[in-house]
């Protein structure tokens, strides 16, 4: 039985790591789900080290919503470093599921894609625990998470 | 009995880590409080790693403000960075409450919201450290410390 | 035999992995190749450690194609950042592959330099690993990978 | 008998080593005084760190004078991060004394400001080491190295 | 006899390395060189720390020539970053000598500017393993590598 850590925030308006959850429950089985709630994004390298180190995960999807201002893109880069520190130090993959306040046109288009990303990721760490192959048979798709995918140049 | 570690600044120009020990004390108990003061922001990670391995801290509060200029935003980004990093040092969270004076209109605003951030920052901590199942229950509800809640997309 | 780790991503929109692995076994022989695809180009510092650390591998070549917008530029950033550090951690070469989106004119020059750039860093990987007299040989000859040599100043 | 190192260069254009020096040793006693002279401001990370694993040092004060150009303010990046690194990897504080060409309106103030900034942060240095209660007295004061205070907000 | 590693790149369009050594050679005895010829700056990190574990080297001279463009400064940022990175895990200096394309007016100063800072900053790396004294008599003396000194504010 594998284990997939969800850590998410308070911070974000839309429940992505419910989301997560139920995305990979509906995509396959063999795995138990451990979650983790923090406060912001810049929480979230320390609970996805926890997920990994003190709850058993063999892999953690990282949900966020950074905000549209400088001071937002700053600390959202603050986490993603720390999310890559995390995965060298562990040998473990951290997905990262960020979707910027300001990548939508309205609060409707902004649940819209934070729902579909994170459902989007959550396939994504699955096939990177189970089935490898899919992620390279995808080599250079031009795959995208949330909106369209770019597609691949013929 | 835990305790708690609440690193500040004499550089800041608000007691923020006065604020926030009164509100952990209003808040509940079980814990006992250890406190760090140091110059300025950069100084906080190695304060935060010393409550954490030194002094026996579960938890560190880490409170600053940062100054409206860019040079700043820099050090910001590096103490923010240094603040990550001890975490993943120590598996412990250290919580980041930091107020930079170009958030604010005036002063008197400035000394409200460091005031404020810093309590409601003391209660994540809180939180974190007794009551976790909070925190999971707010997943995705847009919490803010200081201003308004932007409350969850419906 | 040596081993070459060859990561790449879906995100990618040409098979840069591909044309780095056809253009690795018209170069020369004594190696075999390990291919690990990840999602997006934050992905790959793990899947370049995990090629040095589990899979055996004496050198890497992480390939990925960042977008054109300020986020992508950060997230390069970031990636690039954790690819050193995975260099200093296992002691040994992960050779960055990178194509912006708006380094190229249209999809077909960014189809054509992607796959350029990928066949002449895997050349570079496998000098390192078989012959690295041919790089000090070109020491200040300012060779460039992709577009034409900038060339020495005489 | 305490060990306080001052890590200098030779691109500062006032000797603010010798600065920091002469106030430690009006301001008190109980230490000796260990001095490491490198280029510049990159190479202050590496004598801080051989200041406190191979001299003995308690505590150091890194000392430079970043240009007033873009390349000049990444490098200072550059160096705060390693220094805020090595306080994490000794677990001893390195106080960063730094003053940017650009703060000052002449080469008369630029002296002055480089002379007060260091003796100032030399007394923190003290303090830190030596009278730690007095940093805490003055938690939350608004208290600036170089130019005027600000202040508390009352 | 102590060994003076020197990292340079194919990328770089002046041979500055050959410069470091030819001024190392005439400045001294009691070294032996050791030469690593990378292909970018990105990765004199990881050649620097080889020479330092693999090759016993006691200091390094890393030399680059970073592009003129946005991406290329973010290069030179991660590379700078790298090599403070291996200072702090070897306990060992590495000079970093990076001439950016765009401090020079056109080739010629290119070169030349390249050339001089090189050998500029050899003589540093050799004064800091045999004759460091000569550093801290210039501690605050305005010392510049290539263009002419600033000197000291009198």
């Amino acid at each position: 039985m594998k284990r997939i850590g969800v850590a998410d925030t308070t911070f974000a308006r839309v429940d992505m790591g419910g989301a997560a959850i139920e995305e990979l429950r509906s995509t396959g089985t063999g795995f138990k789900v451990e979650r983790y709630t923090v406060p912001g994004i810049k929480d979230l390298p320390l609970a996805a080290k926890r997920l990994l180190d003190e709850r058993g995960c063999d892999i953690v999807i990282a949900l966020g919503m950074p905000g549209a201002q400088q001071i937002d893109k700053t600390c959202a880069h603050e986490a993603s470093s720390g999310l890559i520190s995390v995965q060298l130090m562990t040998n473990r993959h951290v997905i990262e599921v960020f979707v910027h306040e300001d990548e939508a046109e309205d609060e409707k288009e902004l649940a819209w894609l934070a729902d579909r990303r994170a459902r989007e990721h959550a396939t994504n760490a699955y096939d990177l625990l189970f089935r490898p192959e899919r992620l390279e048979a995808n080599a250079g798709k031009g795959l995208r998470q949330g909106f369209d995918d770019a597609g691949a140049i013929l």
